[in-house]
């Protein structure tokens, strides 16, 4: 490497044994703009991490490598929206609906498949009632009445109006990774388990407009707020958390909001429970007290051990996953390789994600992708020397609160197996010494 | 407004005139954890705000709003990779395609319609010299070569065990906006002529790490990159941004990049202009200097008005524009309106955004959504009360370093109009007394 780009940029140290089990440094391979310090590593220092593929027989053969037959003819044309590669036809949601009720059910988004932060909006997990209705934007009313001085009507048209703000957070149905209760551990893709959370960037117009605009009364303390699906689902919200940041979410990711996740409009309750951010959101009733719904009694409550059951349980604590290695991989050979995942947090931003190698025995901080946003899904790395030996991996996240997320048995002690949602305990992955990852209770 | 919820959140007073032509203060709707002071609106002082649609004679007859007919049958069902509403089936990217040589052209990003920062990934802008290549990522491969101790080649398998870093940023063309250039103003949709810059979420590995594996030669301070399309796109790039933050990117918006985005890899330069970020990147060869190809000689050169050329114009400077109301907007009626752009340099973070509704006599500074990063697309706001009068919007960007978006005629007498490449002017919309909206050069 040259002096001057050495000078600019150099590779810290490998700190060995940041924790046991062969967890490094977590800022061995972090980029610039992030502290670095120490010595440059020599060429080839960093070359166990890959097994050598530049003497690969294939390659080495074809060096610079054989024109491809892709390069050999004009290329295919423009699109006005694209899709996905042809190759990556096996990245989707895995549907789990109802046989007798095909509208009643979820899809999951693959997070063992995805990396960064943002889920893509045709893989943003789906939880349904009864399907998704297909709304003319040109027909859909949002009211605001009940408790309120002036009840008012908006047009799609007229919300387009008003001041926007943009939020990048998570939403997470509170029944997701409920198969933890199970008292055999579960072996599925990660996604496919743990995957009823997505995180995109939406933009809307704020409640606290809204509802300053209708003017509402001293006595309206919740807010009942209905979908416009064939369910009609329903649930109350408290309307101090509309008024802190709660907002109509008119697009997703830079788009108006797929059909599946409330086109034209959906309540959005950064940090809160999935079935609270209603889709295809119709009205907001200003009301006194819970209205005590279907959505938020028969189901959203979680049955304790004491039989009485938690309600209203809006915010989702702090979890974080291990989505790579994680099942359904295989890791080929000793060496080294990268442990990332996902935390967040619904009480603000993850202040650390600890991991540890062997088990919980020892913990190693991981880095966290900036930026860190309040109620956001963060991305946790941190180099791992794997011996070939049986580990068990695990992620445990710390919000800004000093909430840590719980090990298995302290949850399951505290709240029971029967209670079905809000399931955030610490998970744990084995690798096998055949480098199978499945999923275990440690 | 109940007495414990105005004290949770109080909207500000508004700032009448923060500057010119109705611009009013930025704070005015900013949401909560953003500075806020002063006594809580009454209900109905933002009424103003939009036309009373609660008194719609439509919708005043049916409150709450009659049941629609999507309630009354059950919904569709699940999708393992969802799409966009079919009313939204006009929101598309605009193909403007050699018709000779359909592979070459370009598709613009839609900013017309989009809100928020992010990209929706079907809509991010394409840029094809000869279409994009259909590659089986199991037959791809990279290589970096020559002047490195240790050629290397690299499978897409092999990259993906690599440490990731991901990276918010803005992509844009050199050529994006170049009918500023004309002598008249040319009349499109603000996506149809300034739209050939996207912003995405990219994941990938840091160069930091490829480059120190091959262990690059002393003398070695330029990359030739070439793609692997029909055209074989070939350009050459300084080392130091390589090491500075390049990266291979694998994943755009968290799913794998799509094709016309450069599946199964491309090269990531952020701030730098596009033709740098190759797509379906196959080698990278470390060279003493520039190569001289023609995608940077014969294109992507400026030529100035005394016959030389400006080449190597990697960093694209700061810009804005407003991307509502645009071109092809109407304002149905005199009142309160907010003006909303986007803003980006590719020297690093929008400082601030400035705004002027009197053509340029006075300007006010926007509010700009959290959070800001570097060589990011900014998205900044400000309310407006319109009077019906003939008004004249522009939008100015600072950046961190201190640089200034230019005024048209400043930019024009510098560089000419035969430059095509790197134009970034303030951008100026008309408002006629009928509430149309249109280009002009004021």
């Amino acid at each position: 490497m040259g002096g001057r780009t050495r000078q600019q940029r150099t590779l810290p140290v490998i700190a060995e044994q940041a924790a046991g089990g062969g967890l490094l440094d977590r800022r061995m391979f972090l980029g610039s703009g992030l502290e670095i310090g120490g010595a440059a590593l020599g060429a080839g220092a960093l070359a166990a991490f890959v097994r050598p593929v530049w003497a690969d027989s294939e390659a080495a053969g074809a060096m610079p490598p054989a024109t491809p037959p892709w390069m050999l003819e004009p290329g295919k044309p423009f699109s006005n929206y694209g899709q996905p590669s042809s190759f990556e036809n096996g990245v989707i949601r895995w549907i789990s609906a109802n046989p007798d009720v095909p509208g009643n059910g979820i899809s999951w988004t693959p997070l063992h498949d995805l990396d960064g932060t943002i889920t893509p909006n045709g893989l943003h997990f789906e939880r349904h009632h009864n399907g998704w209705p297909e709304i003319d934007p040109a027909k859909h009313r949002l009211m605001i009445h009940g408790l309120v001085k002036r009840p008012l009507v908006f047009r799609v048209e007229d919300l387009l109006r008003y001041p926007m703000t943009s939020r990048l957070c998570f939403l997470e149905c509170g029944g997701n990774s409920n198969a933890g209760w199970n008292p055999r551990p579960l072996q599925a893709r990660v996604g496919y388990f743990h995957g009823l959370v997505s995180c995109s960037e939406w933009t809307g117009v704020a409640l606290a407009i809204l509802l300053d605009e209708a003017g509402i009364e001293p006595g309206a303390r919740w807010l009942l707020a209905e979908g416009a699906d064939a369910a009609a689902v329903s649930v109350t919200v408290p309307v101090s958390k509309a008024l802190e940041d709660g907002f109509i979410a008119l697009y997703q990711n830079g788009e108006r909001i797929r059909p599946e996740n409330g086109y034209p409009m959906r309540l959005l309750l950064p940090g809160f429970e999935g079935i609270t951010h209603v889709k295809w959101l119709r009205r907001l009733k200003a009301v006194a007290a819970p209205m005590m719904t279907r959505d938020e009694t028969a189901k959203y409550t979680e049955l304790l051990p004491d039989g009485t059951a938690r309600q209203f349980t809006f915010v989702m604590e702090a979890k974080s996953l291990i989505t790579s290695p994680s099942p359904g991989m295989q890791l080929r050979e000793a060496g080294l390789y990268e442990i990332t995942g996902l935390a967040w947090s619904g009480r603000g931003r993850v202040a650390r994600v600890e991991v540890s190698a062997d088990g919980g025995a020892s913990w190693a901080e991981a880095a966290l992708q900036e930026p860190v946003l309040p109620a956001c899904f963060t991305r946790f790395r941190i180099p791992w020397r794997w011996d070939g030996a049986p580990a068990v991996l695990m992620s445990r996240a710390v919000d800004e609160t000093g909430y840590v997320q719980p090990a298995r048995d302290v949850l399951v002690a505290k709240r029971g197996t029967q209670g079905y949602f809000h399931y955030n305990a610490i998970v744990s992955w084995g690798v096998s010494p055949e480098g199978d990852v499945g999923h275990v209770y440690a």
